[in-house]
């Protein structure tokens, strides 16, 4: 392999692709990136064996070839280096890196070694918006359960549609699901993605605002556009049927600004020390949400902050963690909640947006 | 006590005295922090036993007094309220803290079983300039030991004589030294300052410009100035008599810019995994310097950078995180290296600066 490329764009192809290369495994050729040559780009290739990445770099191929060569020497290495052009070229198993005054022989190993990634090519699913898609994964995937008790919980649920894409998550305490628009699906089709997966993804895609086309086959989805192959194994199992848990009656209903509502949120959760978060909220008919907690070992704290209200007066108490983590993704927005009563969840949406819903179980007071 | 003061000010006095306080301690009362009004001002104090700070607050005095409150709590509340006024009020060994719709009550503990910051304000040593003491800080501290095992060493020393400040530090690998200005030096003398308490001091600092009034007695330090109160322990013992070890003469001298040579250091750096860090200098009288490192299990690396070179030709072996750490502290500037021979320290100036020495001891090739 002998290429010359840009130490700009090499440098920003490393910093996605050798997040996913972990140090501490016990396959060397797992901390190592595949580096080869594909249509006239560089291509730098790395794998967890969980998740699989490509990312292409542009340059000038004067020889085709491929080699391996450990991430992160390899990563640190082309950031210490100059801006401007950089050659690469194999040496058996090793590789040349010349810039200006620097030369390096790393030592790598043979890419026969290299774990294939898969491409499933053979069922294109359908094409997204990536910035709407990344919207998307950040809005939803916090509200997965962290372990991997129950390895469906710590997925994200896709269901294709007709011309919607539906992602839900939930870890039996919240719930959040979103809808957006897809181009091409031809057939309806569920597939549960490991949330893991999903936020490196979401990383990968970066600033990016090309249309990305998804790949589903039974195991495996991968996310594909010109400059990236993201493939990712799929949980298997069946994701519970929440839409029966989202209330659709209200009795009380709050719009509400997420930056005066966080705050107070945040106030109260200070004082729930040893209530696990637990805190008290009073929704008045005066216009007005109030958050109480209180510990025996802190004290006690009462915040309020306006809101229009309808319906009835309510007093219900929440986890205060489930609603600061959907809050801090919506910032700058106004929302809506709604409530039945104290033991039934609360629904909160975004004021004029009919494709988010994140839904809140109450804990008993 | 009965106060009110804006939440900005409030806010930043926490930040400052709040990193002190240990929230793992064994002493529940070293977990707070103890407010107390103080000439008009609130006063906020923290200890960790070996460092304490009191730091003073503008604000409105309607009644004296004084509490201890939970820190990580306190300072989590106040950085949550809005900006503008907050009142604050004893209610016996209780906080309230009130703000537009905010109203909380901290439990707290009485001020009485708060460890005393000593002050020693009988001998008056000198003054100096806050910018100019906490660059001397930055660019000298880094040089001590970081472990215990010789508690001198994890220390700097301050030398006063006439109308000067002489800091030092060195782990026994390498050396920093700094001279400073100081007005109203009464007499000569030394003390070790630990390394810990300085670089907390350069935090409490931050961008304030005020002059900072030094005291020191047999066991204690204390700077101060309009906005602060710092003490620190000092250490016993006797710091090595480290003048003796910096060369004179020299046989080879090289001017370099700071930034060109890091970057060579840092690429050797990269390659030397399993000699500890161990890179070869070659200072070429043909106007150049080249960093060398080979490792049997990464590969090789060389790479070299301009420079102004008088006197002979010298190949010498480094321990490249020496340099790194003290080029990452003068970036922007010129420096000069000097040689006398492999077997002996080299010795780094910043161009144009009499005030800053640092000096290396080289490895066996």
């Amino acid at each position: 392999m002998k290429i010359s490329c840009l130490q700009e764009n090499l440098a920003k192809g490393l910093s996605v692709v050798s997040r996913l290369v972990s140090s501490r495994g016990t396959l060397e050729i797992l901390s190592h990136i595949l580096l080869s040559t594909e249509n006239g780009r560089l291509k730098l290739s790395a794998t967890n064996l969980e998740i699989g990445v490509n990312y292409k770099v542009g340059g000038k191929v004067e020889e085709e070839g491929s080699v391996t060569v450990p991430a992160r020497l390899f990563n640190e290495l082309i950031t210490q280096l100059p801006e401007g052009k950089i050659n690469l070229e194999t040496d058996k198993n090793n590789l040349l890196v010349k810039s200006g005054n620097y030369e390096s022989k790393i030592n790598g190993l043979s890419s026969d070694d290299f774990p294939l990634i898969p491409k499933n090519k053979n069922k294109k699913s359908f094409t997204i918006s990536s910035s709407e898609f990344k919207d998307a994964i950040n809005i939803v995937s916090f509200s997965s359960a962290l372990d991997e008790a129950r390895p469906v919980l710590a997925g994200v649920l896709f269901s294709i549609k007709k011309d919607k894409l539906t992602l839900a998550a939930t870890d039996s305490y919240r719930l959040a699901e979103k809808v957006i628009n897809i181009s091409g699906g031809e057939k309806d089709t569920e597939a549960i993605v490991p949330t893991r997966s999903l936020l490196e993804l979401s990383r990968v895609i970066g600033d990016s605002d090309r249309e990305i086309s998804v790949f589903i086959d039974e195991n495996q989805i991968m996310f594909e556009n010109d400059d990236f192959e993201f493939t990712s194994r799929l949980v298997e199992g069946k994701f519970p049927d929440y839409k029966q848990i989202i209330p659709i009656e209200s009795e009380t209903k709050a719009k509400v600004s997420v930056s005066n509502f966080l705050k107070i949120i945040k106030v109260a959760a200070l004082f729930s020390g040893e209530t696990a978060g637990s805190i008290n909220l009073k929704v008045s008919s005066k216009g007005k949400i109030n958050a109480e907690s209180s510990s025996s070992q802190y004290g006690d704290s009462s915040a309020s902050c306006e809101a229009v209200v309808e319906g009835k007066d309510i007093e219900i108490v929440f986890n205060s963690k489930y609603i600061i983590d959907v809050l801090n993704n919506l910032s700058g927005k106004d929302i809506e909640i709604s409530f039945t009563d104290k033991l039934n969840p609360g629904v909160l949406k975004v004021s004029g947006d009919k494709s988010y819903v994140y839904v809140i179980m109450p804990l008993r007071a």
